[in-house]
């Protein structure tokens, strides 16, 4: 039997996982996606088509996918048109395929993911559309997940996030409720904590799905804060707004000890943006805290797939024994 | 400077001609491609959302592709959803594009074409839409690509055919005219030669580009008879045709001089089609005839892409001398 495993998250993070995991031997995989995406190409589409996000559902549909031509093909923007300028296919063709079934976004992932023969499976975690919105600690609310993360004064800090539904009814996909119900593993993260991870935990169902769920559940940390997001946060603030918006606790938490180049650091810096610091007590903690470095050569901070890779396969075959 | 080949057609034809020609070193290729196809997917899309035929654009973008997976991922058909069976991603990506570019399929080929990192061009013959109508030899008209290819009562031969315009107007794209007009090859065939070939010819603009034409004019014949378009023809049949639908001599016959294996021909055989028979003058001939084994090993009568190359390379090679 292979192990079942399901990530939950959004994003740029979500798809360094699904890299990282694609290649494990014997594991059957399930992504389930925030549905809150609302910048660029994905926003657009959402304004101009009435659609759900596409964006983090194409990057997990890619990095399952077994076709190496993928990403660049699907992920390529387009230059050649103002009116193109910034999408690319497969936002379009997941747009054009949702609009094609009459509206049935589920339809078109599982369509385009047939397409790419992806390993494993994604689904959004609802697809009734929903505003995130931030009441922030001075009490003003701020809309949408890009006024979240990039548009607003961020010196005050997020007190809390909620969804609010465009047509009253908000409910998680039923193959996402399933699929936790049925895992071994349930991995969370990594990814901007109120705008990827979080909205999951929004959807009525989910949470109420993780709490009951016998699977394992597996934290991947950040390796960076986020000035309009996390500013300051440490280990344990990124823990307990996990376990706070979904009511159970991590049992493995795996996170980076490897601080960045120094150039690239400054760069963070720069943005308010630092290491996340380490200040879990693990000699008293019931939680298995994996440290390692885990951080990829290059220009921005990311998680580097291989290391990732390795110490999943670590902790995924330890479950498996 | 490269050499500037134009090659015109549509089908699966010109999808092996542009494999053939993409690895040749120093051609500038610019694809003309026929917009009568009115079967499968292609003709659901066209009666759905009033687009113009994208299954033979397809085939040429992703011929002149940089991508090794662009054909599987594009091409693949989908048969996860009813509403969906027999289309691909190509064609469903070429329909959207069009209509989000407000109906500009000339624009949207670019688009794809950009993303799909092909080498050269590819434009269609006309952006208005046309109806394809054949006339038999026992008067009866035929209307629409598919009804000529495969629908009709195939003893009657075709007289002739010609294009009904939807909207009353029917011209070529400025883009293929000037491709023409200044090509040093111009590349004719292999593929249908009533459904793909001449419909090129019957748009207005392209014949008198053509006659004017100084590039060298070049035609790949087909390997086989079709029973319904071409049955019994001989080489001599095609090279009449074509240059009885565009009222020049051809410089250069390509022709295939190897009988096919006797399980693909007896399977030919009972569909009424044979290998295409030889019989040009070649001692008084003006024209070059270059009869080569040009057949694939397998279980259609296809062109070779690699033997194909070979004689186009020598081809070019010595006019590029």
């Amino acid at each position: 039997m292979p192990m079942k495993i399901v990530t939950i998250g959004g994003g740029t993070g979500q798809f360094t996982l699904l890299s990282a995991l694609r290649e494990s031997p014997n594991v059957d995989i399930t992504a389930i996606v925030s549905m809150v995406d609302s910048g660029g190409s994905t926003g657009r589409l959402r304004d101009e088509y009435g659609v759900l996000p596409p964006g983090d559902i194409l990057k997990c549909l890619i990095a399952l996918s077994s076709f190496q031509d993928a990403r660049e093909i699907l992920q390529a923007r387009f230059s050649s048109h103002e009116k193109l300028a910034g999408h690319n296919a497969g936002n379009l063709l997941l747009t054009f395929l949702s609009q094609h079934l009459g509206n049935d976004f589920s339809g078109a992932v599982v369509a385009l993911g047939e397409i790419l023969q992806v390993k494993g499976r994604v689904i959004p975690v609802t697809t009734d559309k929903a505003t995130l919105v931030a009441e922030l600690e001075n009490g003003r609310l701020v809309y949408s997940e890009t006024a979240i993360d990039v548009g607003r004064d961020k010196e005050a800090k997020i007190k809390r996030t909620f969804l609010v539904p465009h047509s009253g009814k908000l409910e998680a996909s039923r193959n996402a409720i399933e699929a936790i119900e049925t895992a071994d593993m349930i991995i969370v993260g990594p990814g901007d904590l109120y705008t990827s991870i979080v909205p999951n935990f929004l959807v009525p169902g989910i949470k109420e799905a993780i709490e009951k769920a016998p699977a394992k559940l597996v934290y991947v940390a950040n390796l960076m804060t986020k000035f309009g997001e996390t500013r300051g946060f440490s280990l344990r603030n990124f823990v307990d707004v996990v376990e706070g918006s979904q009511g159970r606790p991590i049992d493995i938490v795996i996170a980076n000890n490897k601080i960045p180049e120094l150039a690239l650091l400054e760069k963070y810096l720069g943005e308010g943006a630092e290491p996340v610091r380490f200040d879990l007590e693990t000699e008293i903690d019931k939680r298995q805290i994996i440290l390692e470095d885990l951080i990829s050569e290059g220009d921005l901070a990311r998680h580097d797939v291989g290391k990732l890779r390795e110490v999943l396969m670590g902790v995924v075959g330890e479950q498996q024994v």
